[in-house]
């Protein structure tokens, strides 16, 4: 395989995580000890920043600055969520793939690197095509990046143990508080956490329970399994008869039985007649006070949850990071639409290595909590998950503390000069 | 002042906070330390507990707990919001002081700390003036715990330093997260904050600037200023116009115009004709995106900010500790009705001492956030409250960890023999 020559671009998609900036700083630490790539360009906002010609040269940043952004939260170099829709938009996402291949061009890029979930390694995986059927050389690699856990053929993703680390904590946190206010009323605390399709977030938080399936959290509602409304409200009364007190964890994507979300109840209208779509821990504390009289406060963590780098998790951050070095070394070994994912060696001691997969098996493809490792009940991930998610939260990023605040990198965005007319 | 001899009682009591049993680690520790203390007894679920005769014995807990209850949040010996109303139901206030007095007398109580709020030294207050009344030799003492920092007379409360460092970290990562996705179209995110009344915790997370006022939070409501939902919504619409992105923050107690709390908007009523009651984010939420057509979404961090005990304040666990020692080495001298006060010395270097006060003077009254700390457009706190709560939140409290979470201590509550019938 001949040497390929050229400059290297690399952008963020998607929603963020504690720990894609680690990719990031894989992708460019790792490229950096390569000749055969020149310059090391960032595009700013996903495709979205390569349409409109928004490169930055990451060369120009300082060195600390790279070593920061393995400990920022947020997608330092932006992100988007525009998608280049093949499917529905055919003569559009022609003219944005002519646009794409004249800035890759333009600016000699031979190396691109797309860090993001599903949709972004369809991108990825669509851009690695059309290079191969215009004969343009350049050698693309997904980069895996979600909160969401939910690309399919690697064990997790880089940004799911971080999630699950920080939620694990809080509801533990949580859970401790609620128990010490828990008198003879009894007490009740929802917490919704991320995860329209896939329950990994929720079941992660199966974790602070610490080995004792007494402490919280009592019931973890994934969407996996629709939501049986009067088993859902007699395990609440049974916990807190028992405990006096009871911590739900709902997944903010949870349906009814009639594959509803329960956090977009159309029946519930505002005095404009629009639909109140306050989510699913205000939908279940309302059905929790109303049928069992039980005083219910509710925590939607958002995205403080996927933004949590104060509390991120080494492991989690280490792997990310991994997956840019591979990346780049494979690339320069002459791949090209691949993506690293993470294949488990052991559980305990914990060890993963890293192997490449075809973006064609990635792409749009969804991976669940499979139902044997969820309890037969359906409100509670089983020792199987435990096993499974137990080592992805080991090991505490240290983000440099000043006056008491995490100090996060912010990088310079060097602009590289513009070639093209501007995008119509 | 000759020595009194006699067991010690303490308890807690109304909402936790992070360092609250910091304080109780501080009680404990000093009392070890002086003959005149014979037993160390805790109330369980604050006065509750104590009517019930529901006491634990604190010397029979390992030295290790009396330690890891430095680090743990909730509150370790259980609290409770049932309050002794001698306003208006005289009758059961005077069977409740009866009993209570009892269980004093029957365990030789000569010594009793109540760890709260406005409430709670209310409380604690009131049973000092009984005991005097009733010729009981007690002396009382009450510790200071809000996270709501509305306590009068002193500088700040123990357990506001830790939910403003948690609630500014958690801004600093939101803000990273939301910026990042800041594309053309904008993007706004809402964080709701805890703080009925006052407005110290919402104002906190200016913190999160770091000293650059472009940076999040763009926008602070605080319940002291009614909402002008037209300037709010105007700056919202400037900010997004400079930045792409603006993060609010806002106090659960903020009011419309009309006085009406923001989460309490009776005209949003559910099927059954209830009203919803999701919140001030939601509700700013839905002015947001309905009037700019914004993306906006909401976090609410509720329970999760005052048990955030894995990025607590070093400087406030130890001067909650220390609000702890300073309580018994003044009921040992012979104090009693009063509580330890923070007063500030200086604020660069910080320095704080422990003085007292009576507590005729703190119970039920509320300080709020003073007008001269807030802008002129009411949105944002100013240098003068930096000044102030810059300290606070210096220091991170180490828990210690395993496998990846904090382990926090709870108590084996080994009981006292009840001496007396059940209450009736």
């Amino acid at each position: 395989m001949a040497e390929l020559i050229g400059n290297l671009l690399v952008a963020q998609s998607g929603g963020p995580t504690s720990v894609i900036n680690a990719s990031i700083a894989g992708v460019i630490t790792e490229a950096g000890h390569h000749e055969g790539i020149e310059e090391i360009y960032g595009g700013l906002n996903g495709i979205l920043g390569i349409l409109n010609e928004d490169l930055i040269d990451l060369g120009d940043e300082k060195r600390s600055a790279i070593a920061g952004l393995k400990v920022t939260p947020g997608a330092a170099l932006g992100t988007c969520r525009y998608k280049i829709n093949f499917e529905k938009q055919p003569e559009a996402a022609a003219r944005d793939f002519d646009r794409l291949f004249q800035v890759f061009e333009a600016h000699q890029i031979r190396y691109f690197f797309y860090a993001g979930g599903n949709d972004s390694q369809d991108t990825a995986h669509k851009i690695h095509l059309e290079a191969v059927k215009r004969g343009y050389e350049m050698r693309v690699m997904g980069v895996p990046k979600t909160i969401d856990n939910d690309l399919p053929k690697t064990d997790h993703c880089p940004g799911y143990g971080s999630v699950i680390k920080y939620n694990a904590a809080t509801v533990l946190e949580i859970g401790l508080d609620v128990c010490s206010m828990a008198t003879d009323d009894g007490s009740c605390c929802v917490i919704e956490v991320m995860g329209r399709a896939a329950g990994w977030i929720a079941a992660g938080t199966v974790l602070a329970q610490q080995g004792d399936p007494a402490r919280p959290p009592h019931i973890v509602l994934m969407p996996e399994i629709p939501l049986d409304e009067a088993a859902f409200v007699e395990k609440v009364r049974t916990t807190v008869a028992a405990q006096k007190y009871c911590v739900v964890v709902v997944g903010e994507g949870v349906r009814n039985a009639a594959g509803q979300e329960l956090g977009a109840d159309k029946t519930r209208l505002d005095a404009f007649g629009h639909p109140v779509l306050s989510g699913a821990a205000e939908a279940l504390s309302e059905i929790v006070s109303r049928q069992l009289n039980l005083r219910t406060r509710t925590v939607k963590l958002g995205y403080a949850q996927r933004a949590a780098a104060h509390f991120a998790s080494q492991t989690d951050a280490d792997e990310a990071y991994s997956c840019g070095t591979a990346a780049v070394q494979a690339a320069l070994e002459g791949k090209s639409g691949l993506m690293p994912k993470l294949v488990r060696v052991s559980s305990n001691p914990y060890k993963c290595a890293i192997e490449f997969e075809d973006l064609a098996n990635i792409a749009n493809v969804e991976h669940l909590v499979p139902r044997e490792w969820i309890s037969e009940d359906g409100m509670m991930p089983n020792e199987k998950f435990v096993e499974y998610a137990a080592p992805l939260i080991v090991g505490e990023v240290k983000a440099p503390i000043v006056n008491g605040l995490p100090t996060y990198t912010v990088l310079g965005k060097s602009p590289v000069e513009k070639k093209l007319p501007a995008r119509t």
